[in-house]
């Protein structure tokens, strides 16, 4: 059994993988750090967890951790992470961090996007990117995961094929990202107040949401080229799903049909990724599961591709693509205990 | 390994029922049947179900069902039920039927309450009630089950250890109960169109729910006397959930935590029944798994006990009701198959 | 032209006072006043009345309060109100009050239900209780109102004309009843993140919410005999509106027929209430008007009546039945300012 | 009194007219037709209506229409306006047509996008595109008009200033517009379910909604050139609102605030017109109101403009849009009747 910990148990982050943990089959819940709520079980702060996981959440100890854990999961606000985790790191542990702090292959790029040097550049040449269908090798084989963001991974695997395939003019790509609350985490704020959310849909932080970095890098490097994009996310009535409908100038006259035959190609060994048939990708098809649908459509009067891909957030977006990494660090199966589809009603 | 069929594959409550069979370690879904769907992928219809069950729906056929399947589930609208199962139970089949058809004791009751005579009185005395917590040795040893309803499951189970205990006086139960929207299924009507639910709460039915009379037959029974109550049912602007909230006056003087014992003492070895520690029930944790949650305050100023009890309609109060009773009479652990909580956020 | 103040502008009920006045054609509003928002534009803080009212709030100076206005509507919280409205009484100005502060005839259930003794008792006998469905001509004759409680309003006049006319049995009243998040207010907590309200309903309180004692101080008024009822508060998954459903056992055997025709009676003369005709109470249908809805049914099989009744908490709830408080204190046609109906959809 | 009769009253569009004009001081409602609900009161089929418009619904008789009415609104499904609109124009009736039936100037255009040809392509001439912001003068001067659609209001309006002055390469223009679900009306459809709709976000009629052929249209008229455009619909779980993000590529080195600059000169007369202060547009700032809120942004990195833009789809994308321009034909003030702010919360 691997034997697990989780940082910053008790944010949504968190409560997903203490829930995903819980349900699989080869995994230990060894520890759940929470400096708001150590002493109490996790059943306590998410009654939704009772009899599944009464673990008792406790303060950071980095040595016990060493101890009692093969893998930590790193669930900390910005900032928090890159302090906690070379130390880990230094015990030997393998780190999944969901943070931003080790998404990077240069820490220029995190400095410019997050306002501040990184204070471990020397461990961005460790971490590996988690995003298990582009970095499958490299996860299998590093110790530090700078597991993905939850835009990120909606909109570069919706654009991965079209990029690879030189299919568009990559100056002119734009990415309309629409996401539901849970995106924006546990913490308080007017903004995510139930009656100031519902029955509302708003922008935010156009063309300066993070993300974006995260997206230009993994693209430039599968394009040979620096790609710089649109990126505009939207906050959305629902709790869950990511819904990112990017727009691109096409470089040859190809069909539908077309487009969807390199899709289905270029994922007919990825089980998370699924190529829609008839129909677009909706969220609620995608929510509590680990899969992203896509769809791509060639729309010949404007010569533009639209490619629209949903995701669980929480999941393909976060707890469920660090548990997939987990895995292939593991040498598991990718699967397992990822296999529940999502509830739809 | 149990082959298992569905009839009525792609209403919700079926819908449910392939989605929790699929994840089933011990169960092959070998027939999926739908008038309106023959010929169809159930992943079709329902694409959150694509990669988890692809099989094609088909048109209902007595004997190949009989060849094929161990049991049945049979999710129809009222009234087709009755038409049908006697001819699967007569070809030796175990029936689990989901509608009211098979609920009942007594044939004058049906009657009375859907307001035509029952048409296979003969099978009411082979029937079981499904609820487990009450009848789990009948259940074991039956072929048909009717399987209770939704609303009923969630007031019975709120109630019980009142009544058998005697701590109420049963003349004075009222039951307000508050359902999702799924509990009306997936047909059309203008009530269910999003924008006329949505920022919207009603009651419906006063006094003349069809519930009513199943709540009121298994309290009776427990009781050893008649007993008539109020039960006012709401639909409330959420997918999923029940919550019931019940009255009934005090036969003597308790306090809140003499209660919760007597609940805790009467739940004791049923896992899908958790008696809240701190806090009420809430639908959102229980959404989502089998889980039925339960608190019961005393208040002294009245004299009245006021219980509230939650569930997942679609899962305690139907499909994972269901699968619950087939693990029983298939010898299998109860809880297989079971053992996801919900999602919560 | 009624010069007013608002006390509290910046919070829910405090908005939709300014929403309201800026619409009354009789009104001009004169003073904001905010401690969180001084010196900004009201328009700033709520944008959706950017062009409608674009006064900038200000800190509380209670002479030029009473310099510049004729009525001051006091929309703080809770304990805040009592220290303040004595000093602006005694300048002369009319008050109404959105606390509980001044809705009891008695300082020792004020002390009993809020915990702490009343520090302006001699006011009590000054003040009015604002619900002008039963006290108009008092309310026309007083400088301060107490303004009621939006599940008093919803349950008080749901209830009156069985008391009234002796139809119910009074040690018998049950009150459920569901209200939107606004009805708690614009403040942040963890239970009102919309990722924690949205697809969920609880109850809360049971047995001791304060508004409890108003709907028991006014109906037994109404009865001559004390009260002691119960009473439920519920979150609903909705912004807007309170529905209440009563339950009391009738003391001769009617018909529901004989009941609406009761409840017609009563209300003929009130612009406010609408008994429904066919159909019961919803809460989209009076959210963003002034309206009450009502219905009643008389339940044969149990020997009881269930009452149903839905209002918008903000509004006939709140700020609306204020404003109509404010027209009846200046001699104004009660509907003022209160005509537009809600938008249902 | 303007008397005014509304086609098709029982519709959403409908029932918004009916909302509105009957607040309206200078309009007296004379006839309300629907062929389904013909002979019920209006109130019965919307009881939010009750004791603000209990007008009896009757079918359509033209003669009578004409004697009784000075203007028609009619809000029919597409094609039904049509076969009727003639022979009210031809009777001397003013009709303001919901439709997409008199929006074009062009009926090729018409026949191209709505698959058929258009039936009296001579009244293509005689009408005028109600969108007052451009086309003010013509308005006052004829007798019928087409009320534009919802996204195209929100879609034109945030995106003249910048084609008018030059400042985008217009074959850049991509349009991602998000709209809640009663633009899909009152009709009935799995898709509207409240079940399949909350908690969902999805894309439809990529590159082929209708609509985009009046955005190009009107775009094309100012530009004084052919634009083609991407425009992808998006359906989310909310009831009212649009938000439409708009992406170009500038043509200069311009600023955010020189950007918001020529916004606000471009509207600085126009009411209904809100340039964002601090903040991007949301659509509960705007529901339930007459207004449309725009900002804009330079992104310099990508030196595209993105704008935003949001109204409720139903008063400025719809009804109110209708009275407004009905007060233009009329000679009234253009606000009047259409005053009334959205509730926000």
């Amino acid at each position: 059994m691997i034997r697990a910990g989780i940082l910053g148990a008790t944010g949504y982050v968190g409560a997903e993988l203490v829930r995903l943990l819980a349900g699989h089959p080869g995994v230990e819940i060894e520890m759940l750090v929470s400096q708001s709520f150590a002493g109490q079980k996790i059943s306590d702060v998410y009654p939704h967890l009772a009899k599944v996981s009464d673990t008792v959440c406790e303060a950071l100890d980095a040595q016990k951790a060493a101890d009692a854990c093969d893998v930590v999961f790193t669930a900390l606000p910005h900032g928090a992470s890159k302090d906690v985790i070379p130390q880990l790191f230094d015990k030997g542990l393998r780190i999944i961090d969901m943070s931003g702090d080790f998404r990077y292959n240069d820490a220029r790029v995190y400095a410019q996007w997050y306002g501040q040097p990184h204070s471990s550049p020397e461990l961005l040449s460790e971490s590996v990117y988690g995003l298990a269908e582009l970095h499958r090798d490299k996860i299998k084989n590093t110790r530090l995961i700078g597991n993905p963001g939850c835009y990120t991974t909606c909109s570069i695997l919706g654009l991965v094929p079209l990029v690879k395939n030189g299919l568009i003019d990559h100056k002119t790509i734009i990415i309309d990202a629409k996401s539901g609350v849970t995106g924006a985490g546990r913490g308080l704020a007017q903004d995510y107040h139930f009656c100031e959310c519902t029955e509302n849909t708003k922008a935010y932080k156009i063309g300066t949401h993070r993300h974006t970095s995260e997206i230009e890098q993994e693209l430039s490097l599968l394009a040979g080229a620096d790609i710089v994009l649109s990126f505009t996310p939207h906050l959305i009535p629902q709790k869950r799903g990511i819904l990112s409908t990017m727009y691109a100038s096409l470089t040859a006259e190809v069909t539908t049909e077309e487009l969807m035959a390199v899709y289905r190609q270029f994922y007919k060994d990825e089980y998370f990724v699924r190529i829609c048939g008839a129909g677009l990708p909706q969220t609620n098809r995608v929510a509590g599961s680990n899969f992203i649908d896509i769809a791509v459509v060639a729309d010949a009067r404007t010569g533009r591709a639209v490619v629209v891909a949903a995701l669980d957030n929480l999941i393909k977006g976060a707890a469920g693509q660090a548990v997939q990494n987990m895995n292939l660090m593991f040498g598991l199966d990718e699967k397992t205990g990822l296999l529940a589809p999502g509830l739809y009603i």
